[in-house]
């Protein structure tokens, strides 16, 4: 089943992508052609909207996971919305799909890539390590950029991914435009994983997850910095993911304290001004910094549950209202 | 692409509208027919439901905005559950068609207006200001009333819509119903809008919005006060908006201050009391009361944000456990 | 209308019981026939899903209800997650078709039985006195168990449906899985229904209704009693209802403080240790307690509320966290 699942991750986000080009105008975006590639732009020559964001959130999940904006309580989250997902196929649609870790850079372009695609490229390490990969005809991903790709990027992603240009579809979003902002506050339960899987906690063994992160305001265009800034502080400091196990208690004791952000030495101050201090280098950012504020684990094999972490609503006043 | 959008508004309420008439047991509702059109009742002679409610509250918007009924914190909104708005096309959706701004009146029937049909009259001040009109066979509307139009009504508005007496589709029910106090609370983002317009903002600049208002309590057949104060309150007192916009910091400065209730000389006490007051005199009342709680202002261009106003969770208490 | 609502609940569930089955991966459930009958195994020898679980959730309300998973204050409900339930035909949704009253027992066999199906035995007194029953070809029910059901389970359910054993569809779960947390903490405002008809209320007069429950973290497989425990408490301590009925003042007011759980005499601890206490035996709890921590009643005739109840987040805590 685990190998039927993972196949249709491509599949069901380009029926995803086919239905988001024809009801482009009802989303706000604009159809873009590169290289033979089709591209959803949902924020770069247009304004974009929030339901753009949430297609663009279930595009990077392998359209295998709910994401809905909730009403928040402002004086917790400090924002009136939040964004909640709830993911029964978390191994492949968070690590194997959303995370962004495909950096896609041609002479012309850079971007990180995020969605389905990734599995089939397959050669980032986690990937092979969690044996996540697919193939197929259509590769669907997703693009944080101001820019659309250009045709250099479109040939190489085909390239990698073993696809014509033609089967490359790609939906583009700045962090600083609405449906960039819902899209990158969309991978709480990915950013708990991820922190899991670097603390060598297996994370075969989680079986669903739910997660909930403030919708921050989004960041002047071109302000990269405060873009990034805000939707990193929203999953630091706001986010909250709850995670269904099926494991050993032990395995859980030994890292569940140290998954919130709040376990790494930068924890504390909005992440523009950490960043700044690291010269805008992202490599000398402590990388225990990424996860969400508050982590709750549920062991289904014996009942227990940890909780750890919490808001820090004076943090998130401090970035969003800045 | 502005003037496709605009199109599309009564004939997707018109397909809303004929689904709703075919699941009419299912929605508690009734259907009837008068002088031609084609009456969905969803709380005169029947029940009616909160899943009616949504249906009108969509009717309104034209189908261009999500509407959901969401738990809500007792302890802050006096109510279980809040009515939820996203949407993407504010304009249209919520000047052009959500605003009850058409007095129907005939020698045998009076009732506020509201809905997509609007924009094919196209006589209000408002929607000439903004250039919202929109033409075609199907008009779709809103009627706020405890009686069902009369044949008389129905003549005037397909002859003011310039569509057959068939080419009529109206949904009604009284504020004090279930269906009734639902689409009435949906109206948070359309009420932020129609009070920017009057502070002179150009609200052509809205992108998004989202609002939140609790659901108040029915109250008492026949009691038109009780339930537009009750629907008022929650308007006044309990809702939240927040608006994504594309202008200048100065335009919004200007008026941010100003756009929730508080500004106003008459906020402070239940509407039905502020009303008795003035004798029923709607022209009496303040303007400038009409507005959400609290206004969240998200500026696109720069990256800053106004919030304005607060929940006044007694005065709420004052009003529906009244 | 009244009666042709009812006469859909079976086939309604049994056209989203054959979807599920479509898409038994995709809700990490299994497929599997006994006796003739299908069975959609959401958490034996499968791990479920939160989807599973409100699927099972609607089967049982006989997909006239919507329940959804949305964000909670764990401040509160001590869980970042709700269950929460929107009804409008509470009557024939909830105590027609949801309430598990059927124990379903054969020499190889026990689980409590609910889902529409029981409206086709209608053996039950409560199902007698509310004149609720339906026919047709297809009985769906759900079963709380950590078996599947047996060839003999199948033959005595379709003998007492008037159904052939291929009539028979049957989704099943432990309390103790994912899905099966879900599904039980569905039954809010089937909880107040019921205390409400044991308080002698004519719960016909009950048009609408909502609810919302914490969902608790599912307890150890096998341990039907933590299982049991959890899923009351989140009921007893966490859940609150708003029920909107049509009838006199009087009718309420004689019953709406003895509605939630705390006019118990049993009220106050975690339900597993109030079991242990009666030696396990069902029959010594006071049928008062199975109510839930808040109820919110409008009268629509008369316009007045009653709230009545509290969370208690203590014992929520002590319960979920133990």
């Amino acid at each position: 089943m685990h190998d039927d699942l993972v196949m249709m991750l491509n599949q069901l986000s380009y029926e995803l992508f086919r239905r988001s080009i024809d009801n482009a105008a009802g989303l706000n975006c604009r159809v873009a052609s590169v290289g033979g590639a089709q591209i959803l732009d949902a924020g770069i020559d247009t304004r974009g909207s929030l339901a753009a964001g949430l297609v663009l959130a279930r595009l990077c999940l392998g359209d295998h996971a709910s994401v809905k904006i909730h009403p928040a309580d402002p004086d917790r989250l400090v924002s009136d919305n939040s964004v909640h997902v709830q993911c029964d196929h978390t191994l492949a649609a968070c690590l194997g799909s959303q995370y962004a870790g495909w950096p896609i850079q041609t002479d012309d372009f850079f971007a990180m890539g995020s969605g389905p695609m990734r599995m089939f490229r397959g050669r980032e390490a986690t990937l092979k390590e969690l044996d996540l990969s697919e193939t197929g005809e259509h590769a669907v991903g997703v693009l944080e950029s101001d820019k659309l790709p250009t045709e250099s990027v479109i040939a190489m992603i085909a390239e990698q991914c073993g696809v014509q240009p033609s089967g490359v579809s790609l939906a583009v979003a700045p962090s600083t435009s609405i449906a960039g902002s819902v899209q990158v506050v969309a991978r709480s339960i990915e950013t708990a994983m991820h922190k899991l899987h670097e603390l060598k906690f297996d994370v075969r063994t989680i079986v669903s997850g739910t997660g909930n992160s403030p919708l921050p305001p989004p960041a002047k265009p071109g302000d990269m910095v405060g873009g990034i800034g805000r939707t990193n502080d929203a999953m630091l400091y706001g986010a909250s993911v709850t995670l269904w196990v099926d494991t050993d208690d032990e395995a859980i004791e030994a890292v569940a304290e140290h998954v919130p952000s709040r376990g790494s030495k930068d924890y504390g101050r909005p992440f523009a001004a950490i960043f700044q201090d690291y010269e805008y280098d992202f490599y000398k950012v402590d990388p225990m910094l990424f996860s969400p504020a508050v982590v709750t684990i549920h062991n289904l094999r014996t009942g227990r549950t940890w909780i750890h972490g919490q808001i820090a609503t004076d943090t998130l006043r401090e970035s969003f209202l800045s």
